[in-house]
């Protein structure tokens, strides 16, 4: 049971996680922080926070947990604030898509990653943003990766790991720049590729009647591209290296594979589609 | 009212146009065609065809229409064993992915387009196939382009109108080399990223870890890396110089946002993402 659970930043994320531990009543007071009194107001009348604060002393006030939900390039500045308000039970998470980056980021604040800090990431998400998307079931069967280090307070890892468990969340560890890699191959690359392809075809002088005639596979296959664009700018500078990498693994296949159309070469593709399509169908036997 | 239908090839899409013919009375009889007996004997249990036929003679006897429904690369073979069978009241058409080389093919076979074949290209479809995934609704709301010629025969193009407006689809006619390079920009290059995107990840090392941290976003972006890989190969080699050109283009501008992001371009990052979120949003107004 978190007393009080102090969200900065009320999204999706956050608000999506307070949404689930008040209707387990995993959690008792919940009180919001964030730049945008608007959204804060919304977060209110909704019933995902019980206070809203427009001071950050006063949000982290007494808090046994506060979680970081802004966009990962906000995370040093926000904890630059939070450093002199942090009451010594105070628990801190986060919920970025890059972890790297802000273990660095806390680093820099503080000098080292502090004990009660537990970096995480809860793998879900929708191309929705804002608090008027959260949903309670959010994080439902879903992964919430934690990326603790030696020196982490083992009390408060196993605190951060119940208030996910309470989500209906799958928790793992994993190494900080493990995470990067996998979440740079499944996530921040599929986006980048999805923001590229929409943007290519709308830059096409009859992008009307191209997207006209775009159909349901199309639909599927651009949903990230609607999604928050400030959003994955961060995650993209934020996860640099594991994306750049990631992008030239990927930019050299699809060159291979078009000079195996250039010249006909019927083996090479069919590898590659088979290759691919066992892959995405072991993959949705399970995921889907 | 076509009186006998010839499907050669009874798969997803040409089992959901039998389906959606008899669905509303539109069509009497259908005889299927196809080189796999069981999957023949499949779709005469559903219900899909009336009579199934191992000889395509006896398949194209008396027909009113043919429809071939065989993967793009098989079109010239399957034309050439039709053309002694065809009788003059028989319309053709197809429903290729690719229409140049349709039509390339149809020239080569015959010397010219003939005038009571109508090429067309219902823009509809699932990452399945075979009869089993055959649906009467598959071409509800959804467009089917039709390329007839300056030769064409307006009775054989008002039947074949006829004949998909019945399933509920729009019947739009263009140009050859329009629909190709409109598919090639919403259809096929998004299978070709797809289908690689999935085999680079699948070529990783820990590739097992890495599908287990994929969530909805890359389950969507990869659904149609599911699809068959013989149909895709087939579409990719006849639909090449269009399909070559926009991966150019998809592959120059993945190569400016690789090095924003290497450079810290946040600018030219922010332009780029809320391009595509505009133009992806103002898509799926009208399509979601």
């Amino acid at each position: 049971m978190i007393k009080r659970l102090c969200i900065i930043g009320v999204g999706l994320i956050g608000g999506s996680l307070a949404r689930a531990l008040k209707a387990t009543g995993a959690c008792g007071e919940v009180v919001g922080y964030g730049r945008n009194p608007e959204a804060l107001q919304r977060a209110l009348e909704l019933g995902v926070i019980d206070r809203a604060e427009s001071d950050i002393a006063a949000a982290a006030r007494g808090a046994d947990v506060i979680v970081l939900g802004v966009p990962v390039g906000a995370m040093e500045a926000v904890l630059g604030e939070l450093k002199p308000h942090l009451e010594p039970q105070t628990i801190l998470t986060d919920v970025g898509s890059t972890k790297g980056s802000v273990v660095e980021a806390a680093k820099r604040v503080f000098g080292t990653l502090p004990p009660r800090f537990v970096p995480g990431h809860p793998i879900a998400g929708t191309e929705q943003s804002g608090v008027e998307a959260s949903f309670a079931e959010l994080y439902r069967q879903r992964r919430v990766i934690l990326t603790p280090d030696a020196a982490t307070d083992p009390e408060a890892l196993e605190t951060i790991r119940l208030m996910w468990q309470q989500t209906g969340a799958e928790v793992i560890e994993m190494p900080v720049a493990h995470h990067d890699e996998v979440l740079a191959a499944t996530s921040h690359l599929p986006h980048l590729l999805a923001f590229t392809l929409v943007d290519t075809l709308a830059r096409l002088e009859d992008h009307d009647d191209i997207f006209r005639f775009a159909a349901g596979g199309f639909r599927d296959f651009t949903r990230i591209a609607s999604s928050n664009p400030q959003m994955w700018h961060d995650i993209c500078l934020n996860n640099r290296d594991a994306l750049l990498k990631m992008l030239q693994r990927f930019s050299t296949e699809l060159g291979t594979l078009a000079r195996a159309i250039e010249g006909g070469d019927s083996e090479a593709i069919l590898a590659t589609f088979q290759r691919a399509k066992s892959a995405r169908d072991a993959y949705c036997e399970k995921n889907c």
